[in-house]
């Protein structure tokens, strides 16, 4: 069967990422491949690494993309700190917790688990009562941004905890960074894995990791080799090391480095604080156009995420026939739920280019239209407005 | 400090991947970011699977692109094959045999191995010999096209004997895939894996594999969980299955794959073999220059790769002076050797959108005068009009 080239009809992304990726993005993208040991690459490759400093707000020396979506960062973190025997720490509050424990296990280690709710922050208080009763625990493992709730946790006040004990801290970011406060070095975080198609806006496929000082000490000084070879930072760092020789280890993804750069660039021109700041103030304006809909999120007021918006599907309404309607009339992508969450709830995701005025308009007009449509138990005719106060507020 | 977006010069690459890719991959790669659980994403997808199909010669069903590149379509295959204490006989006679061993062994698994010279082929005695020796052994590992060497085996006769001895078959197909025969059913191979920055001449970041029932039975079968989350092909296929309904596992690299599709929609408009005569024609016409230049090849004539020509640098040469005004007069990248043959030979690439006419006679054309120069002991003047015979006797 002959196939053609692929057009998709562009979509408007507000579920939990990718999201909207900027033209500027695309465009890199589509530049020339050059050699991954090419003297011009190096160069790039070495920005990329000053920019995600700046992002991560740290001196972290090994801070780079791995070469594969964020999931792989995660393990990138679990097969370089855990070994057979050690004993880990996870917080589960939603999904991506409980894939941490499954990275734990499949490196030989043992997880403990400290369970919240689903929707709520990581409670400190059971976190600190875990490590009393674990005085050998080697690290603490928790998601900053859940991603499968809207929940956002204390990351700093756990790392404090964790130290305290003197664990090392791994923590997923990858729904936080470049979207909301993540500061590294001053948290005292020692492994963090993030996404690129997420709050940084770039296309998927890449996962920005750092690793402190201390991580670095543990990594030198496993026992065994690491169980994978891509992913061994004692090998990765031979090509993303200083100096201007680099060593072959794979062949980098040339041109999702570009975005990558690309993005971060952009980041850079609008200024980190700035990007929270309007992430922050989108959500406020969402949140007031739902509230006024008579709509509730799953997440209390306090930890709520505002990049990612989990939100309760009205009663009586079928998850996917909204969806389905958003995506057909719109070409809006909202999010599903996840895991427990499934059919419960829907993710509206406001990251990166996807926050902004227009996107929050579209999203409070269209899934009023689909759901008055369908008869649902909303308010009409006032979330829009309500969302347009605002943002004017805002200047926005 | 402000860094600035990149724009790199454009090279003509000649190296060992990635190969120059074609403008409409490029082009393919910068189209908008859809989901990756959009409906049309999924039909992308099975597009891409059936492509895939066609290139590997295969039926077999399990037959995707992972999301990373090549070193992890490499452990991929491994770590869903290989348990602790499992004996796989590898074939080494280059660099990525040598990776394979890393990869049995940090699967807890044990290599026997079977060495040739570096760039000689994998010799089947041997192979045979070891089988014998080894009657326990689980499965054997070889590279069809190494990289390092420019090197063919006999894919053919290897997986034929290797399953004499009832061992699986795993096979390194990352620069043979779409530029020479490559014949999964037929061969019966077990599980292959590839990249797509060779004879694809996509950009780098995607590594193709595809595995037989009998290697998917292997993998239901395992008795521990697969060590890496990332690569499990039992998960993965929950995303790549059949139907419509798609599980999430990981965000797939979304552009990367508009990128793999196109390439693989070129090729198919071209059709397989075609691209094979091609990659074959235009290595008659190289090699016919660098015979008249006096310049030898690393790999014995009947065991050499159209798409990686290894040859010898001259005596008194420096490797890197060569390569640099190559890169800084040309813009023309050719690849160094890899481990034992660092700084004695240089790999020149034809693979893919690379294979060409006018990249024979840059090539030929640029490295003559870089190596008159330098006062190499080469015959000047009759290389190109050698390759120009070559190519007009092939309608090239």
């Amino acid at each position: 069967m002959t196939i053609n080239s692929f057009n998709p009809t562009p979509r408007i992304l507000m579920g939990p990422g990718p999201s909207d990726v900027h033209p500027r993005i695309l465009q890199a993208m589509a530049r020339p491949t050059i050699g991954h040991l090419d003297p011009q690459f190096i160069i790039m490759m070495d920005e990329i690494k000053q920019l995600l400093q700046e992002t991560f707000i740290t001196q972290n020396q090994l801070t780079i993309p791995v070469s594969a979506p964020g999931s792989s960062g995660m393990e990138t973190c679990f097969v370089n700190l855990v070994e057979p025997g050690d004993k880990i720490i996870v917080c589960q509050n939603g999904v991506f917790g409980g894939r941490m424990k499954e990275n734990v296990e499949r490196c030989g280690g043992t997880a403990i688990m400290v369970e919240d709710e689903w929707g709520q922050a990581v409670d400190p208080q059971k976190l600190e009562d875990a490590l009393k009763a674990n005085p050998d625990a080697k690290a603490v493992a928790f998601v900053q941004a859940e991603t499968s709730t809207g929940a956002l946790s204390d990351a700093e006040t756990l790392c404090r905890i964790a130290h305290e004990y003197d664990c090392l801290t791994i923590v997923d970011a990858v729904t936080s960074l470049g979207g909301s406060p993540l500061k590294v070095d001053e948290w005292g975080i020692d492994a963090v894995y993030s996404g690129t198609q997420k709050c940084l806006s770039c296309t998927p496929g890449l996962s920005p990791v750092s690793f402190s000082e201390r991580a670095q000490e543990s990594i030198k000084n496993v026992k065994q080799r690491v169980q994978s070879w891509f992913l061994d930072m004692n090998l990765v760092m031979g090509y993303w090391g200083a100096g201007t020789k680099r060593a072959y280890h794979h062949t980098a993804p040339v041109n999702a480095l570009y975005a990558l750069h690309e993005s971060l660039v952009m980041l850079q021109e609008e200024g980190l604080e700035n990007s929270w700041k309007r992430h922050s103030d989108y959500h406020q304006a969402l949140k007031a156009g739902f509230e006024a809909m008579g709509i509730s999120f799953v997440v209390p007021a306090g930890s709520r995420l505002p990049q990612l918006n989990a939100v309760n599907i009205p009663e009586g309404i079928d998850d996917a026939t909204v969806r389905s309607a958003l995506l057909n009339r719109y070409n809006l992508e909202i999010g599903a739920g996840l895991g427990a969450l499934a059919g419960k709830v829907w993710r509206i995701g406001l990251m990166g280019n996807s926050a902004s005025a227009s996107n929050v308009l579209l999203c409070l007009g269209a899934l009023e239209a689909v759901l008055s449509e369908l008869n649902a138990p909303i308010q009409q005719g006032v979330a829009i407005s309500a969302a347009q106060k605002v943002m004017i507020a805002k200047g926005r």
